[in-house]
Order: structure tokens, then C-alpha cells, then sequence
């Protein structure tokens, strides 16, 4: 080979390499994100949620986009989540937006309200109903991108120690209740309890309270709640969904090559299919467990539940009139509801009470 | 600078450029595929949500992995996709396991059995309950890989020129019903008839059948059936959740970068997350627009659908019977079944019913 044409070549070569590397550079970068998460690593369907995502973006992109996950208090404590994404602190975190209803009752609709959507309703909302855009309008204030990232499904209503027969029965019970289902509570005599994690089971064992909520069969036969408090509630209609969250800082959301912010949204909408899959599959098998162990199954008095109900009316009429955040959300929030609870209540709904009947009679 | 000098740079940059260009081509080539669907353009959820799913590939791949989508009989007649597919005349298809029970009754589980799982059942049994392992299993046998790619939730029962007030009313009732849903309905006199999409309407127009089934509100509007049989009857027994899924060739799937696997593995499942939140955002306004162009809204009565409950386990006796296949995935299908019930009629089914009534109360 002749030098001049080496030349010619290597030159060729060095230009193509000058302008091949920056946009690989820029389009495959090697990047390192934590996610701070509000949940300890033994609540595998919340927290594994969070580590499954965090593979599978790996995976996406040939290991470039890694992202560790950290549980409730390795970095940020559990309920500081929003604030640790907002300050830049993390990149991003793994949460439930309503734990932040101090902040703003707002956010209460990024996880769920009292009587409120149910998980399939949840997501028509979110993501066709307008429910995104109203909540990234909110969290854009806080300088963050919210991704629907998971959802409990209807949860239970928790451990009690006694049994509510009656409306009656609910004053001055002391119950390890959050957040607004606590709030309505309050209004029929409830006195609700903020007590951490591992503070709640000693509370019940001691009686210091008298019932304690958690998610539902899979995680609440973890805590042991049923060998301290034998009767199991339901419906928790504080709860009739919870849909979880990765909130991402702005800035760093911005400084994030567009093909992995096509990742994470859509391994975000995959980990919210996956989670309530996963407690769908895993509840039944729990549930038995703590019935052969003596959990006593009980569903709440329709009195009780109507009194419920139009307590959480009126505790939402209360918060439209002191914040017009709320009251800007929970306008088109409720007309999508009673519009969503028209149809379903039509296929979706008689066609599952008729096979859960005709199942139970077969098996008769 | 030095002739050696810049040789010596030259070198080093055409070597980083050989050494860096197959390993960019291995992990990001350019790739072309097309997507046989069986489902028409105008039937915008079904059809739009592969469209949804080839844009989101292109926009992980920034472009590089594109699939083109191309509707019902365009160059696969609709439900010929999964031959197409197996023969890799395209590389995957997008279609419902279903249409094929011809070739094999266990296709069926890939779609829905008549009172079969509600959409979050079969998200349960799919991905945490053994489900997609044993379809996999299935479909592996036609060289085919599937991903689960949509969910149409419950549908409605479809369109009758007349009521049906009784068992005996369904005793020779020309309908327009496939699958296992008319086999179920033939052991109680019906006359399921095999009519293709456009012709449908003719023929239920003229009363050369009585009754046609299709999907629910959103897309039964569209076909305009109500304007020629005005009951529109609920539940759609035979349909309590219908799946569609994506088909890949596997020969396709294999030679396919790593990276773009996952990234179509994670695109179906948001996919599968989207379409029925699509459906259910959208089918209240339909429904109230049908019933204003005076559809009139019928539930079956319970004897018909416990007549037809009998029936149905009576065929899968039957099928288990003459297929090994069917058997084997129909015993733990049934099993998961039947345990599903027994977690969904605590939390779910009991917030559902009592929001559903105490909403309705609220309106009076």
C-alpha cells in the first residue's frame, strides 16, 4: 500500500471515528442512576418492583443505563422520598405519591383516594383520561416527572382486635391508619395512629392500639399482624387501589439520552402490569395460610360502610373549598369516576359476581 | 505535526474505529421487520396499539429497530397471521391465539375460554402463574415465540334482533359467534354462524341470522349494529377479558440484538397495560351514545347464563378428553381459576359492589 493512500485511509478512518464517538457518546452513554425507594426490601412486590425495573433498563440498553435501587432508609428515609428527587439528592425514587398529602392533598391522586378509582380504572385514567398530564403538573412544581410504576390492587382493611358491628363500634378506636382514609375515619370517632413499621406489631400485641392496616394477604402475613389480632377486614376502601410511582429529578430527566427516557417510561408501564400480576397471582395462597392459622375473615356492615363513604364526601367537599389544587384534580377526577363506574358496572361487573357464583355453587 | 506523529494518531484512530464499528453493528444494527395484523385500521385499539408499539421500538432504538405495521389482509389475510408468522413470510404478527383453535384447541388459553380469568386474572396467570410458560410450550411447536400485547377486559354480548327471555329462546338463533363460545352455545340449540366482518351487518340487516357479537361498546359502535338489532345484551360470558398477543418468528426472534429483545419484551407489556386502559377510558361515552341512538340494554338472564355455565364445562370435559393439549393446560388453568376466585370475591369483588350501589345511591 502505497503511504499517501494509507494515509487517505487513516485519515478516513480517524475522521469517521471523530464523528462516530460523540454520537455514540451521546446516544449510549454509560449512565448511573440511584433510586431511593420507600419500601424495605422484604415487601418484595413493592420493593422487587423497583430492582425488576432496574434490570430490566439494564438489559434495554447492554448495560449502560444501570440504576441501584436503595430500600426505605438506606439513603433517604421512607417518607422522605419526594423531597431527596426534588433536591437532585437522588436521580430518582421508587414511592406512593400520597404519603406527600401534608405537602399537598393533591398528591393524593397519584396513589388513590377513599372510595376511589379501582386499579383498571386508575390506569384508564392516568394514562387516557387525563389523570398524567393533572399530576405531572403538580409534581413539575416539586421539579419532578411522576411514571405510574405499579399498583396493589383493592387491599384489605387490616387487623382488629375486636369486632365493628356497628358505627358505633369505631369510636376511639385507636387505628394505625394514614393519610386520608384516617382523616375520614376521624370524622365517625377513630383515632388514628402514625406509628412506624417495626413500632406496629408490639402497639397491637400490647394493645396500646386496637387494629392496624397494611396492603393485603401477601405482605400483611409477613408482619405477623394476624398472631396479635385475629379479626381481617374488608373491603379496605380506603384502599380499593394503590398505584405506586418513580418520580425522577427534572434536570437530570433533561440530561438523559431520549432513548433511555423511552426506556424508563415504557419499563415503568411494564412494572406497573407486573405488580399488581404478581399480587393477584400471590394473595389467594396467603390468604389461606392466615385463615389456617386463625384469621378470622370479616367484611365490614353496609351501615359502617355508607357512614364511611359519605364522610369521605364530605371530607373532599372540605379540602375543594381550602385548595384549589385539590379542587382542580378532583373536579374531572370524580366526573371520570362516576362516568368509568357506569360501564363497568355493566360487563366487568355482572360478568364477575355471575362466575364467582356459579363457581361457588359448582363447588358445592 | 510530526508525519509520525500523526500516523501514529491515524493508526490508533482506525483501530479504535474497526475495533468500535462491529461492536456498534452487533448491538444496534439497523433492523427492519413488519407486523402482520389481524385486525382492521378503522378498529383504532386493536390495531393502533401495534402501531403504538412499533413507534415506541423505533423511539428506544432511536430509530433503528423499525417494525412496520401493516392491517388485516394487506399482505396476510387476518387470520392467517400466525401461519405467516410460523413460515416467516413476515417476521411477527399481531393477532388473537384464539382464531386458532382450529389447528389446536389449547390456542384458546392465549385469548379467553367462555367464563374464563377477567383481565387482571389472566395478567396473574400469565406472568406469576405458570400461564405464559405453558404457551410458550404451545407455540413453540409452530416456531413461534408470543408476548401477551393487549387486553380488551370484559365484553358485551352483542346485538339481538329480539330478547332472550329464556333457554329456550336461544333454540335455533342464528348468531353470529366464533370460537368456543358458539361451540358452547350449539349444545343449547343456537346456530353459531361464520360470517366475515363486512358481511356481518348485511345479513343481521336482511335477518338472515339474528344476533352478532363483536366487542364491546367503543368498537361495536363503529360496525353501527345497533341501528339493525337494538338489544344489546351483557355479559359477554364467552369473553370475560379477551388477550391479543404479538408473534414472533423465533428464527427472527434469535438473530434479533439482545437489547432489542428486551425492548420488544417490555414494549408488549406495556402494550397489554395500555389497551385496556384505552378501552376503558373510552367505552362509557360509546355506550351512552348507543343507548341515545336507542339501543336497548338487556343482562342475561341467570338461567340462561347458568345453562350456559354447565355447557361450557361440559365442552372442556370434552376437549380434555380428545386433547392431550387442552388437558394439560387446562388443569392448571382451572386450579389458578378457581383459587383467583376465592382472593378476588374478598377485596375486590366487595369494594366494587358496594361503590358501584352507594355511588348509584348518591345519584338518586
Amino acid at each position: 500500500m502505497k503511504r499517501r493512500a494509507f494515509l487517505r485511509r487513516a485519515g478516513a478512518g480517524l475522521a469517521a471515528a471523530s464523528v462516530a464517538a460523540p454520537a455514540i457518546a451521546q446516544s449510549h452513554p454509560k449512565v448511573r442512576w440511584r433510586m431511593a425507594s420507600s419500601f424495605p426490601k422484604s415487601l418484595d412486590a413493592l420493593y422487587g418492583s423497583a430492582e425488576q425495573l432496574a434490570n430490566r433498563l439494564s438489559r434495554i440498553t447492554d448495560g449502560k443505563f444501570e440504576m441501584r435501587v436503595f430500600a426505605a432508609g438506606e439513603i433517604v428515609p421512607p417518607l422522605q422520598v419526594l423531597d431527596a428527587v426534588q433536591n437532585g439528592t437522588v436521580e430518582c425514587g421508587q414511592t406512593a405519591g400520597y404519603y406527600y398529602v401534608g405537602k399537598n392533598p393533591a398528591f393524593a391522586f397519584d396513589t388513590t383516594l377513599p372510595f376511589g378509582l379501582n386499579c383498571r380504572q386508575q390506569n384508564a385514567w392516568m394514562y387516557y383520561g387525563g389523570g398524567l398530564d393533572l399530576l405531572r403538573g403538580l409534581y413539575r412544581q416539586y421539579n419532578i416527572i411522576n411514571f405510574p410504576a405499579g399498583n396493589t390492587g383493592a387491599q384489605m382493611a387490616g387487623w382488629y382486635r375486636k369486632e365493628i358491628k356497628s358505627v358505633a363500634d369505631l369510636k376511639g378506636l385507636k387505628f394505625r391508619i394514614g393519610g386520608l382514609g384516617g382523616q375520614v375515619l376521624a370524622r365517625l370517632g377513630v383515632v388514628p395512629q402514625q406509628i412506624a413499621g417495626p413500632d406496629v406489631y408490639p402497639a397491637l400485641e400490647k394493645g396500646t392500639i386496637d387494629a392496624a392496616e397494611w396492603v393485603g394477604p401477601y405482605d400483611d402475613e409477613k408482619l405477623g399482624f394476624h398472631k396479635v389480632a385475629k379479626f381481617y377486614y374488608y373491603p379496605g376502601w380506603w384502599e380499593g387501589s394503590a398505584q405506586g410511582s418513580i418520580l425522577v429529578n427534572l434536570k437530570h430527566w433533561a440530561a438523559l439520552p431520549r432513548g433511555y427516557r423511552q426506556a424508563l417510561e415504557t419499563a415503568c408501564a411494564e412494572a406497573n402490569l407486573l405488580m399488581t400480576a404478581k399480587y393477584d397471582a400471590s394473595n389467594t395462597a396467603a390468604l389461606r395460610r392466615l385463615v389456617a392459622e386463625g384469621a378470622q375473615l370479616r367484611v365490614f356492615p353496609r351501615p359502617v360502610l355508607e357512614a364511611c363513604y359519605k364522610a369521605a364526601l364530605e371530607l373532599y367537599a372540605g379540602l375543594s373549598a381550602q385548595s384549589a389544587e385539590f379542587r382542580k384534580i378532583y373536579e374531572p377526577w370524580r366526573r371520570f369516576r362516576d362516568e368509568q363506574h357506569l360501564w363497568f358496572r355493566v360487563a366487568e361487573n355482572t360478568y364477575d359476581n355471575f362466575v364467582y357464583s356459579a363457581d361457588r355453587a359448582a363447588r358445592r
